[in-house]
């Protein structure tokens, strides 16, 4: 049980986020054990934490600081993202997750699915044993459907080189911004603060679960495969296009960008190369940076106007969501 | 849109499935219109609506007869029993359910895997929306805790002609009988009756849901794949052993079933008949019949002795329990 290093400079953080992971442990107990250790493996698997950590953050505004449901609850949305995960990976037909060999490469479609519906279900239980009301059940099913939502309207867009950049944003809402968004308003509104002041944590969360993605879409164009523990560019060569190339399209190249997308047979390894230096040269990356400065600045702006805390809250909301969101420097 | 004609003898009963179907049909709603018309089509695709029936019959024992709010919770049972039907299918590889092409044969696993996720989310939002409390969403998910720690146990049990009478029962239980059990408990106790009479409810819906699965293994020995509208012992050839299998294997015939299942090939039709008829003359049916009766029995004696309501729940309940229970005859 390792948690990411940047969280050492967070050491009250670091500790619940520790506590996040032995719970979430807890929670997972079935009779069939390989596969109890490999869902087990998978929420270890060095995810960074970033949505249990803000919905904690995002806790301590309010005036009831029951830390251990906090916790709890800080579980069942990182259950929730995992699942997703689980799942993403029967769809990509991914074997391999951050370098490792995933659930489904080591135990296949079967397993994947139940075990993927298990954390769902898991995710469930804490929200039904730690809520206080319904409010924040209904949220978080009202926040998957969005999620499912959009996974299942993407599968339309794949391929899809007329993709603009609101649909895009479209996608990246549903896919990734939703859950930060749901992790922060949950966060508030379980530690007792009003449904406006839950909204608005909300708010910030979307902002930084856009700056979030689009930085990761941006890495495709930007790192080696080394770096990023995942071969480049394997999103684009499956149709899933993203900003830097939706911006690469808009310009004058966009003909030649066309004739590598129009192929039928997917990309060699070469023919990604040049439509990644093509994407570059015609600052598709340089405009994608842009906009995600621009969420990452309206994040800030806001975190900076929230109310004092006895725990520093804000600053360490400005620190982390800086942290993170400078990612590809 | 059509219901099953077994209904048809119980007008009202009737009238609240099809509000039912109506109720999961307005709920789902995708930007993916293909998909979220083969979702609807799913959902009408001739199933019987055993789970919500019992659901709205004992949801009439309770002072509180609010029957938006009971329409509403059985269509969220309805639309769990799909979630697993759905990603049942991406794990058995079927194309195929009642004879015509499944959500998965049409658009792949991958869409199977979301749409099956996006039925569990709407069957929580149904469930957060409409319950009074959080207690019926902590039961729902313990129950899907089991019916997933049974689906991920059984798989170890997968080709293991060892399996015991008990382990079997376990097995159906966690796969059939749990999602019964839920229906009727929830059902009473969202009417407002106490935990008690809840209780009391499940433990019926657990013995007609076991008889009910016993009942359905025992027709793959007894019926042709046209009756039945699937493949002949197809379960068999995947390794998952039934009850009228596991009664023969105890008798002097073992030596020769165990034959056919070590064969390390998928049996042909004409051996899966030879252990069929096998099965057939050392009375494996008939066992497996006498403890399906068992169960029935078990079920109808305790609904027997249910109070009486202004709707005759208790007789209703009676009938349809022997009907659905005499499928085989």
């Amino acid at each position: 049980m390792k948690l990411h290093p940047m969280w050492s400079e967070y050491p009250t953080l670091k500790n619940e986020l520790n506590e996040t992971l032995k719970k979430m442990e807890d929670v997972v107990r079935l009779k069939n054990k390989p596969v109890e250790q490999a869902i087990k493996e998978t929420i270890h698997a060095g995810g960074k934490l970033l949505r249990p950590a803000y919905q904690l953050l995002f806790s301590q505004f309010g005036p009831e600081q029951d830390r251990e449901k906090a916790i709890a609850l800080a579980a069942s949305i990182e259950m929730l993202h995992t699942a997703t995960l689980i799942h993403d990976d029967i769809v990509d037909e991914a074997d391999v997750r951050r370098g490792q060999p995933n659930l489904r490469g080591r135990f296949g479609n079967t397993v994947a699915v139940y075990a993927g519906d298990y954390l769902f279900v898991c995710c469930f239980k804490l929200l039904s044993n730690y809520s206080n009301s319904l409010k924040s059940l209904q949220s978080n099913s009202r926040s998957m459907e969005k999620v499912l939502d959009g996974e299942l309207g993407q599968m339309d867009d794949r391929y899809n080189y007329h993709l603009t950049v609101p649909e895009y944003l479209e996608n990246i809402s549903g896919k990734t911004a939703e859950l930060f968004q749901l992790s922060c308003s949950v966060g508030a509104y379980e530690s007792g603060m009003n449904e406006r002041f839950a909204r608005k944590a909300g708010s910030i969360g979307l902002a930084v679960g856009m700056a979030f993605q689009i930085i990761d879409d941006i890495l495709d164009y930007t790192k080696d495969a080394v770096d990023i523990g995942k071969p480049v560019l394997e999103d684009m060569r499956q149709g899933v296009y993203s900003l830097p190339l939706i911006y690469a399209l808009q310009t004058d190249k966009k003909a030649e960008l066309i004739a590598y997308l129009d192929k039928k047979t997917e990309l060699t390894q070469e023919e990604a190369e040049s439509v990644r230096q093509i994407v570059r040269e015609v600052n598709g990356v340089t405009k994608a940076k842009k906009l995600a400065e621009d969420y990452t600045k309206k994040a800030l702006k806001e975190i900076s106007k929230l109310p004092d805390t006895a725990f520093d809250t804000r600053e360490i909301l400005l620190s982390v969501t800086e942290l993170i969101l400078d990612r590809e420097n």
